[in-house]
């Protein structure tokens, strides 16, 4: 039951993606958790998405085992599960190649904070990974791309800095390839893939009007990110 | 009667934005007032605008008392509030993260008036508050971004010039946020966002084309405002 | 019953604008001319097009005498009438704001024949007029236009080259304002105006890319462009 | 009924590139050819895609002579059938004037290989031709389109490389037109030239946002490139 409602889950994630215009044919995959079982759903690999069922999905467990499933997993399965190991914190984890966060990573910049629209949702720049060395990318190349996301969270915002908080910062761009979103459910994480699209399709814009940019003051980014976010928030309809 | 029109007016206002494409998810706001009873009605803060009912929108005073709705009021109201104080001739006023407008207050910089286009509707460049000082980004933040803007108004689209008439140029960006916008009704507040962000998504098109445009000359300007506007216009059905 | 095929062909080509996403609102306007009878159909001013039927639009003669139709005509049909006027071969006129195209009227740049794209259907750089003098933008403004579209025009390509033919180059941009495009018929107008936003769209992305590039050698710009027309044309199932 | 099923497929193709958004009006043409029978199907010239039968597709010989069919084939046949009898291992051929595509080919730029988007499909950055001399474009203009392919084809990515392998690199932009796709059948070179415009579009921005930016390593690039195609391959529900 509780695993039904997980495919569930795992399947609305994937098909918001698709009606957000996120996706092209198969690219792209999202992944949820059971965190009590130790169990991934996960989109299978290169299945049209306007035939997916919930039936369809993937169930391993942390190592990647398949506990259920007649289909192979999204080949991005190895990058998921270092994640959740990682981020104990997280219960949904997306793949993208959105086309304006791709770009930035393609370019291998960070996403500035260029205004309140991103610090909304991300306390700070979206950090882009460093790009994997000839070695990372042989047989556990999709493993290491998770083990560099892991690095750039341990590593900081800045040199000297503390870890980024990947609750705080539900999004990254891996170098040369595409951005990865979390979330505590699928759906948050498909929101923000949501999100961080329309985020670096407005920073593209904004840097090329202003390339001196440096966006926002930190008085700014705490306001917005803590008014939809922690114990004083002041957005939506819950208190 | 007269507070069942004005909630279809904003109810529509805000669906039209969603028409237009100006919106994800839940960001953005319409409101409108009655002038008479001095009653605002605003859109509740984070609920979907596909199930946005008449009655789900909230009534409140010109000092933000809620006088009639269960849900909380948009997060943006005090801004709301204080446009109406401060423009008595307004009657709507939209707030939107349109990608191109928000782009340009992102980048902090105004938008020239480039064209015919954006002259039939905005007289003269659109102008950009100053950023909100650490002290103003606190409590009353939502309250001092209004503040923010009235000052901008009060400066004159240049130094040593008069103040900027509101019904002449029905919208500002706010400088890291993005813009508001406003009219005579809910409606035509609703126009002139969706106009501004065709104006600033050709504006941005423009300067990348060159960099050195300065835009139309005063009589040009001049002419297409006036030909929309004011006694002597002669477009439209409406003698 | 020939006024009755004008109506219907005018009507057609408004509708295909706003079906091609080339029109906001009201933004735009096509008429249409029976040469024989000297009667000019054009869309009526600020009438929202959903709403247009054939009554609606306003005949009128070469001097702007309305001949038939409750409505005011659009407030361009000035410039349409003086093109009907100096370009006698042109059926058909078309005003659009479409965002590439008013974007390169607006930089005040002619938009250069990049590609066989551009060269099948314009037959050397989209020209565009100087700008008003503070004279010409007074009562006159909307016939000055066209005066300003058919000097440019009798100029040419270039200083000492013979005038530009209408009928090869189906397009203007006027300067800070957006284009004007002409055909045989209203529906060739229309198809006209379509391929120009197109064009200046990649127009604008190859300018971006390549900002040396000169665009087509003058033997590709003949071979595409006679491929459409003239006596020997390869395109298409006529022969 | 061999050649049925190859009239439905180009059909098919040709109906893809419209849903995908890369076809206005009539441009764009795809093929097919049964390798056995050495006939090939392609798009008439001209008729517009939401009336097109398979019956009105073209059949000719790889000399171009008409087989079956009432219509004239596409004006870029003679480009389709030097292709097929140049790469012997392709299936189906498709030409269009997509966007970003077409910007990069008028630009006279190579889309270098900026992320895994593009090794995923692309063995290497796509190449562009020479632009054509005055004698090439004369009476066989369409057929030396098709020789200027093989020529940058044999001549390798770069001077001393050895040729390209068409399988590997399924595109090529043709300077100052538009690209040419293909792939082993004429779904294949539909699906190709779909993706080749999502990657022109994130290269175009991706060398806005970084200029210097030269792309993946090469051993991203066979990663990627191997991931998806060869005995290897692991991506997808084929083993």
């Amino acid at each position: 039951m509780r695993l039904e409602a997980l495919r569930s889950a795992v399947l609305e994630a994937n098909l918001e993606l698709v009606r957000r215009g996120l996706i092209l044919y198969t690219f792209g995959n999202a992944s949820g958790i059971d965190r009590e079982g130790g169990l991934v759903a996960i989109k299978p690999s290169g299945v049209p998405y306007e035939e997916l069922k919930p039936a369809d999905l993937v169930l391993t467990d942390l190592d990647g085992k398949i506990v259920e499933g007649a289909l192979r997993p999204s080949s991005d399965l190895a990058t998921h599960l270092l994640l959740y190991r990682a981020f104990p914190a997280i219960g949904g984890v997306v793949h993208t190649h959105s086309e304006f966060a791709t770009s930035w990573a393609q370019a291998g910049r960070e996403i500035p904070a260029y205004g309140t629209t991103h610090a909304d949702y991300f306390y700070g720049p979206v950090p882009v990974t460093e790009e994997l060395t000839d070695d990372e990318v042989g047989d556990d190349y999709v493993l290491n791309t998770g083990h560099a996301i892991v690095r750039r969270f341990a590593r900081g915002a800045a040199p000297g800095a503390t870890p980024i908080d990947p609750l705080a910062m539900p999004a990254v761009l891996v170098a040369g390839h595409a951005p990865f979103c979390w979330g505590s459910t699928p759906a948050d994480a498909a929101h923000h893939a949501v999100v961080l699209e329309a985020v670096a399709r407005m920073a593209y814009y904004t840097s090329t009007l202003n390339a001196a940019c440096t966006g926002v003051a930190q008085h700014l980014l705490d306001r917005h990110y803590f008014r939809k976010h922690g114990a004083s928030k002041t957005y939506g309809q819950e208190s």
